[in-house]
């Protein structure tokens, strides 16, 4: 649109006439003078109408707009400190009503937080417009591009990787998607890119990183939203741990000086500890080292390093050995031993260290990784310890097989993209920082899936609804 | 890892000790002295390996190793000028087999296309060693990144939209995935971000892009991987479809420039032809302009615009109007009416055009976008006119809805990643672009999925696999 002029930038224009392109933010009427203040992505500009503006008193909060008008400086009592664009407003010349808005159901000149949540979710598109999520859909976008432009400086590639795959085990449930040319044949979505990352090592592909989604049906909580959340997936070969350390470390903190200059972090480089000590000096493995709390500039992280590789198997471990085995890995079960711990594969394995790293801020886990088992022979003593049925490991063969020509040493970590841009803001929940996140009861956005569907479209793909039993 | 080169660098490093890791390429044994190439993901370097290094008659091809060793120029007569590290060589001083590797089950020194398929997908991971795999690995990276910084430069905003969500109207199946919370109810993967897109402008996003995965469930193609493909998903507010045309076709030939620098766009600006024009002249709607068909680098871009807004709506049209309506929508049931046919609605819809634009490269259309309808009334009536039902209605009035709180008029475009890379490299199926791709019979690589699952897991989801009827 020719002569377009973001809000923000009126500051610059003074005298000239410009176009501006938005909504009807507020509008105050004085009689022969309506006022309002038009928004867009960058921010605020009032607007003054005169008599001679036919339909300016036709305009509703969140009409859009279009007008044309001259820059001018307010008389300094005029001028409002609070706003960038304080200092100036647009003498309107023109004004097209490009679209008209009823009244909205929620307020949008609010932070929002009072708004009940499912109704924020049935009108994101509404609740968007916001100040705050305006914000915070920035921020993600600007950590994505930091992130990328880190990485590709580095050497980088992204790779993408299949949604539609087959089960992973990562110990949550999986969502299933039924084959329509395979009746009674199943796909699952991935529950991370776990084994597909460590392909592309084997793959030769060195240096490996993905912004990817991931799916898993477990219940959503303040950091964890239902169903999807996206992870900065990466994988390197030819690393020993302290080499991804010393990246992820190198990445998130220029990262933070970038996309939060006014937040400072406690400590660099930042604290190590190994779970044993965490666990010993603050009751968990994910301690939260911040000085005071409540200030929300203060961003400390830290490493967590030398899990146990194993935690006791109990009942609920469906994937392992469901309950019937002794041992789950306490990261995943790719994980590589520490190697002077390998002799107690064999007579203790409960005493082993696995080469895992956990990325922590501000008390939550933001990030987890490891260097990976490279050995096929290793990999079948894990299989065999976490109880994984002749079943199990047949539907690993393939992964197993990779090793025998010729896999690189490698190793990854997976920072929670969501979870840490959540915890770096210090938002009420993860689901604040996603565009169009489910709700807490596993809904959709806007949309409301789940939902029913024809029953041709089951038939073409080989699968019905069950009955229900009647429950009293 | 210290001193590490890469293979190419080793022309900048004459007279150094330095270290090269990777796999072994190629073997040749001269009794007391043994050449490798060692390939990594740079190129290949030759080692020469004395009779003082113990290990150097166990090495066999893939084997990864790790070589220590000078850089030395190769005496005249040694040169290999077909290589571009060719001039120089390696003489190890140590070296050390980081992993063992099988005789592999594909050949990697050729460029795998009169390999089968199916077998190249199960062992993808050695496939895609291949230097024409890893070139395309390495051009589908560079594609991503320069798109990336050139919308983020043009001040678009980068926003994830679900995966997990309801059914959107393409025109192509959906793949479901059974609800573990909502017994009887699914989600539908997208078909692409269409509403989604729409609603971030609704929203006030003003300029959105995603590279966005999307899920149809239809019969592969040479120019269609099964089940999921990438594309990228852009959308404007405030624009004609002038501005879409001149940002896209500014955005290509860059690209192009950038990252095909031995290839030449035949015409700039790209012609444009009226669907009607294209059809009379070449007898389809996406014209190869080349002028030499057998020449690898020539790229003939050209817009198609003016497509009818209704198409006969068939039998086969299972979503419109399952085959009961006269019209069906060309583009999508989103796209404008020219704004001079708007009163043919009314009178005789066949004669209404889109605006629609389709970029089509080398005879592939590789892109399809339009202005969008803005209007609530409208869209209203193009809901009738492709004979939506009153439930079908009900689903989409949550976007109906969306249209009565200020909606900016907007448009897009929607290029296909996979197949602007597939056409523009030439290659032979859009498989050979992607990292993972299904087979044409729907299988994953690698991992063979879809795959049978537990009868506990359906039971969860409440649902059952249909029992066959006998077929004769």
């Amino acid at each position: 649109m020719q002569n377009r002029v973001y809000a923000i930038d009126i500051v610059k224009k003074e005298g000239q006439e410009i176009t501006l392109l938005g909504w009807v933010h507020a509008r105050r009427d004085h009689g022969k003078l309506v006022f309002i203040d038009l928004r867009d992505r960058s921010g605020i500009a009032q607007v003054v109408l005169g008599s001679s503006i036919k339909n300016a008193n036709d305009l509703r909060l969140e009409y859009v707009v279009k007008v044309t008008g001259e820059v001018k400086k307010r008389p300094p009592a005029m001028a409002n400190e609070k706003t960038p664009t304080g200092h100036y407003e647009v003498s309107a010349k023109t004004l097209e009503i490009m679209s008209a808005s009823e009244a909205t159901p929620i307020p949008i000149d609010s932070d929002g937080y009072d708004v009940d949540e499912e109704v924020r979710m049935k009108y994101r598109y509404l609740d968007l417009r916001r100040e705050r999520m305006q914000r915070n859909l920035r921020v993600r976008h600007e950590v994505a591009r930091f992130i990328r432009n880190y990485l590709i400086e580095k050497g980088f590639w992204e790779v993408d990787t299949p949604i539609l795959t087959k089960s992973t085990p990562e110990g949550a449930r999986d969502f299933l998607v039924p084959s329509r040319l395979q009746h009674g044949k199943f796909y699952a979505l991935p529950q991370s890119p776990q084994q597909y990352k460590q392909l592309l090592m084997i793959a030769g592909v060195e240096k490996y990183f993905q912004i990817a989604r991931c799916f898993r049906d477990e219940d959503p909580r303040a950091d964890r939203a239902y169903g999807e959340f996206t992870q900065l997936d990466m994988e390197m070969s030819f690393v020993m741990q302290e080499d991804i350390l010393v990246l992820t470390e190198d990445l998130f903190t220029k990262l933070c000086a970038a996309v939060f200059p006014e937040k400072k972090i406690m400590q660099t480089p930042w604290p190590r500890l190994t779970h044993k000590e965490a666990k010993a000096k603050y009751g968990n493995d994910k301690p939260d080292l911040r000085k005071d709390k409540s200030n929300p500039n203060e961003l400390a992280f830290c490493w967590v390093l030398d899990f146990p590789l194993f935690t006791e198997q109990t009942k609920e471990d469906f994937f392992h050995g469901s309950g019937a085995a002794k041992f789950a890995p306490s990261h995943h079960m790719f994980t590589a031993p520490h190697p002077d711990d390998v002799p107690f594969l064999d007579t203790d394995p409960m005493k082993v260290r696995g080469l895992q790293h956990d990325m922590v801020l501000n008390g939550f886990e933001v990030g987890g990784g490891s260097v990976r088992i490279h050995e096929a022979k290793i990999q079948e003593k894990i299989f065999d310890l976490i109880g994984f049925s002749k079943e199990q490991k047949e539907q690993f063969s393939y992964f197993l097989n990779a090793f025998a020509y010729g896999a690189p040493p490698h190793g990854g970590i997976a920072p929670g993209f969501d979870r840490f841009i959540y915890a770096a803001l210090g938002e009420k929940s993860v689901r604040e920082v996603i565009p169009f996140p489910a709700s807490a009861g596993g809904y959709t956005s806007v949309m409301t899936a789940p939902s029913e569907v024809e029953r041709s479209q089951l038939d073409e793909l080989g699968i019905e609804i069950k009955k229900q039993k009647n429950k009293k």
